[in-house]
């Protein structure tokens, strides 16, 4: 049984693990103020080119978004998010928790824009309902789906002429800024956000997300509210060897790249067989919709999520790849589609 | 320079790497339901002597104590905790950013009594007060007391007198459990107390504490909880495998053993050269009164805390010895101090 | 002008002022615990027909609703709400600010249906979603409409069913109660839910809410949330001493009457003259769907709000009716009307 | 039987029901945008001297502290209270109920000085633990000592030195204002807090209290946060109209006088025959130290507080008197205490 159900199913990058092997007896600081952390904060902000942002290393994504966004909004402000936002829905509401409403829309894609965000403020126009103030968006999106630079730019705009503050969750940032249909760099993040996060748990970390705070107003004080949400480690140190190992040449990107590309054989070998997909992603989480009964021949071998049933004899399924996926592998899982479909036909 | 300024300065023991390693690229079930994580939990409840009970694995004790607390607590109800309780100080308000209040009492040595519970029951009579309802208590403390069984047996017979949640921080539960003056038994714990944490970070971990809940009544819904406070890591077989690696021999106490044995080497060396101590410690954090003059030709090459000033020519300094913590180190220091005061002597 | 914006443009019914002027003088306990506050519990029971049920006297329905709920939840449950409902969209996130999720409900009517709440249940099926528990209803719902019997009972089956709290916010019940089209008895609604609030503030009192508290298991401690959200008033009294005037004749169900009847009589004329509503609505609350100039030339002797634009040339307004509406006042805006039709059907 | 257990027994001064007939049927906005509420906003801004202030009308002490507290601070903020301070012991956790803490200091007299305040600060040097940001005082004190104007100034200036945010709960302002020894002026007060409340309930309203805000950073969308607490009543008439009737000629400080004078008459008394007291207090609530003997006989006709055990054989009493507090009732107590102490002496 291989699996394709998340990107986060083996352990860091074997040089990782190696770097962490290398310092392990060190003594070091705790808390953050580590050699390592502040090396890899000062490479972080190299590679995104703003020595001006503060960059705080996290253990995953709720803790991170939970952390930022209740550092960020006053008690009567709410956050915008797509209905397929992560803070939406799968976060068992960690950002309710820390008192803020989250205002969900509804988009065939994941992705939000201004007209969007311009409905959302002209519901909320008063004190009897929360402040909307902050734009929570996802590069990849939860349903695999990439920001385009002019499209980022159109809500960086919008949100600059608001008011508000722009959040990007980057969990899969890397998986975004590979995607053949993406053209942002790195270095275009800070000039659009307010702040976002660089995703390493499901880009060959074992655990981390390193978030970056690019408004001034928004940099104070913030590593009290880590302490204050449990997301200050006493041994910071395992974070930061992880991002200084990253990002220390370009392995966070060759391991996007990699997961994409898997996904992207998978994507045509879908699109050979004729089959149709619930979203377009070209990044590394896919949905082709499938017959039940193929569905259930590669279940038997190979494990994923069917995400939605589209009508009675058929469902979407969600494929992940990553960094460690094997190309062995899915060239087994195509071929063994084929042989599938092939038996199906001459039934 | 030689740090003896905490147990969480290197990294883990090198057994753990070596476990991460080895089944790294394993494909494994996220947030907590990896085989290693279940066999962790198997083996502690093993160790514990308690098929019945809860285990959850968390990050680290701020994330531990406030989301258990949280998850324990109605909206008025109150922690009652020593005014040394990590709770109390050293969490940024972690619990109260949660809604509850930390009531505290003033205590000699960190522990608290009967006495000192009923004191602050007698205190919230009624419904314009807070509700005092669980009891947090650490083992060690946080000025390196520990608790006998009979002072844990009389505040268990309280608490359940009482209908109090009696809740232990074992962020240095080894370091208690090895003790010289300990006659606790791990197996005691669950007897005694509604739930209890066996910290990891502290003792040989990169991360990790295992929270064991032993009342049946506190046990639901947990893992929403850690869910919605970032607890829920997506490759939580990290925590799991260390765990399993602390505890399927005898690790984890024998780590436990060699930090008090550095404490305790340093306590005898302190007590033979007529220092007195700021609070009675058996376990791996001492507190010698030094004169200050020592205390900066100490500093010159190694790192503690300054505790607290005891008087125009004296303070109390914090020395941590750890897991890690080299003998040749401890020897050295105290040859330093002995060098020093000789020195001193002579002037 | 003449507002139909509310049912709170005025004061109190005059005999509860009266009430407030007999008893002014006399020493009274603080916080609820006086006499005529236990007096107007004891006669809600009897009322209700319910001696087991606790009663709570609070200032306003966001203080009832967010002390209620924030009671009767622990922190990963959410409540479930029509998206018309008052703490989905009305009360600035007061739900949320206590730690809890509103998941919404797009609804025709204002009414929430078995199939509704069960599909919100099939969304939410594991720890990383929250875990919906508590199901809020409004009777009169905020856009009018009543619950039948029929339906109150399915709904309270299906949560019976379904170990869900159902929760009735009643700020308008007396309206909802004497509807044309109701069939419930004050008596019924213990039966259905497990806590609901009678309306005082939108029905003739000055201020006040009573909580009914019918689910054991809801009950405890309830007096200290209300102290810790600030909802148990130093002159509890106030309150009491209305609901005591309301309830120890037929008041409370005459001036909701009253408001119906007007109410009607609004109805009755913009059917009459061929215009149809947003939405069904027997109680005190209407939205008839006017050519845009014909709601100009009523806005200049009348306020009331423009509640949503239905196409071009219409738009739905609200017009509200309380106890205190006079009937001349209504007669005049009708007449108004049909001379403004007239006038525009000569030109 | 005759009340001195608090200043809210009786309803409001007979002016302010007959306001409320008198302007009771008159239409009026919702949400104290009506009329009256912004008449009694600008009469307060007159009487206080200052135009440039934002005065918002609420229902109760614990909900003006709770809005204002939770609107001030960010997250990791804290309050630093006197531990008799009324947010620190008497209202059931309500500030850490919205996620802050507040660090207690002991004073002997219920006042904060500046080095009450040094020391908090230096004992919170870093993320590890709360930010104390605000300072709360209240003026009278809890145990009824009141402010210089010279004690008020110097906390100013130290709150000023080291950006922390000075707030003033004034539930028994008008009994510090008339205190014989008060030096302080309604005028002076927001040239030295940040934000106060002027106590109606407390002081001949039936509820209310007016709270002013002075600094502007502080100011920003509080009608939201209003909204979001419960505390934003749809009848705000109710509390507008109060205020106008205490402020529109001296009625407030006229009631306020009385009750001092009345517990002057007391305080006189007790020192003629010999008693002292647990603390000074020259404003409406005295705190003698009397034999239990004569507590238990007076308690036969006079309810008050047994509030602290001082000896074996006496216990300090509370007595709070109020601008309802009657004359002859006053001079009786007074008869009966000598009447008693003659017959213990003759026994």
């Amino acid at each position: 049984m291989y699996s394709f159900k998340n990107d986060y199913s083996e352990g860091a990058h074997p040089r990782i693990l190696e770097a962490l092997m290398r310092t392990n007896l060190e003594q070091e600081e705790g808390y953050g103020e580590d050699k390592y952390s502040l090396q890899a904060i000062d490479l972080l902000k190299k590679k995104i080119g703003r020595a001006d942002v503060d960059i705080h290393l996290l253990s995953g994504g709720t803790q991170t978004n939970l952390t930022a966004i209740s550092s960020f909004l006053r008690p009567h402000e709410a956050a915008i998010a797509a209905t397929t936002g992560h803070i939406a829905t799968h976060e068992t509401g960690a950002i309710e928790a820390t008192g803020h409403k989250v205002v969900t829309v509804e988009t065939p894609d994941g992705k939000l824009t201004p007209s969007h965000i311009q409905a959302v403020l002209e519901g909320h126009p008063d004190e009897h309902m929360v402040k909307p103030e902050l734009v929570y968006i996802s590069d990849s999106t939860e349903i695999g789906s990439v920001y385009s630079k002019s499209e980022l730019e159109q809500l960086s705009n919008f949100c600059i002429g608001n008011d508000l503050i722009l959040y990007m969750d980057g969990a899969r940032l890397g998986s975004a800024l590979c995607s053949k249909e993406n053209d942002l760099e790195l270095t275009d993040i800070p000039k659009f956000v307010d702040a976002f996060y660089i995703g390493g748990t499901k880009n060959g970390a074992l655990i981390g997300e390193a978030l970056v705070i690019c408004r001034d107003s928004l940099k104070e004080d913030f590593r009290y509210m880590m302490k204050q949400k449990g997301a200050l480690l006493a041994k910071g140190r395992l974070i930061g060897i992880q991002f200084l190992e990253l990002f220390r040449d370009n392995l966070f990107f060759e391991l996007a790249e990699h997961a994409n590309n898997m996904a992207g054989m998978l994507t045509t070998a879908f699109t050979e067989a004729g089959f149709e997909f619930l979203t377009h992603s070209p990044s590394n989480q896919i949905f082709p919709i499938l017959p039940n009964s193929l569905i259930d021949e590669l279940s038997s071998n190979y494990s994923f999520y069917v995400w939605a049933k589209t009508d009675a004899g058929h469902s979407a399924i969600r494929l992940v790849t990553s960094w460690a996926t094997k190309e062995e592998q899915v060239l087994a899982f195509i071929e063994d589609m084929k042989k599938e479909l092939k038996t199906a036909e001459e039934k």
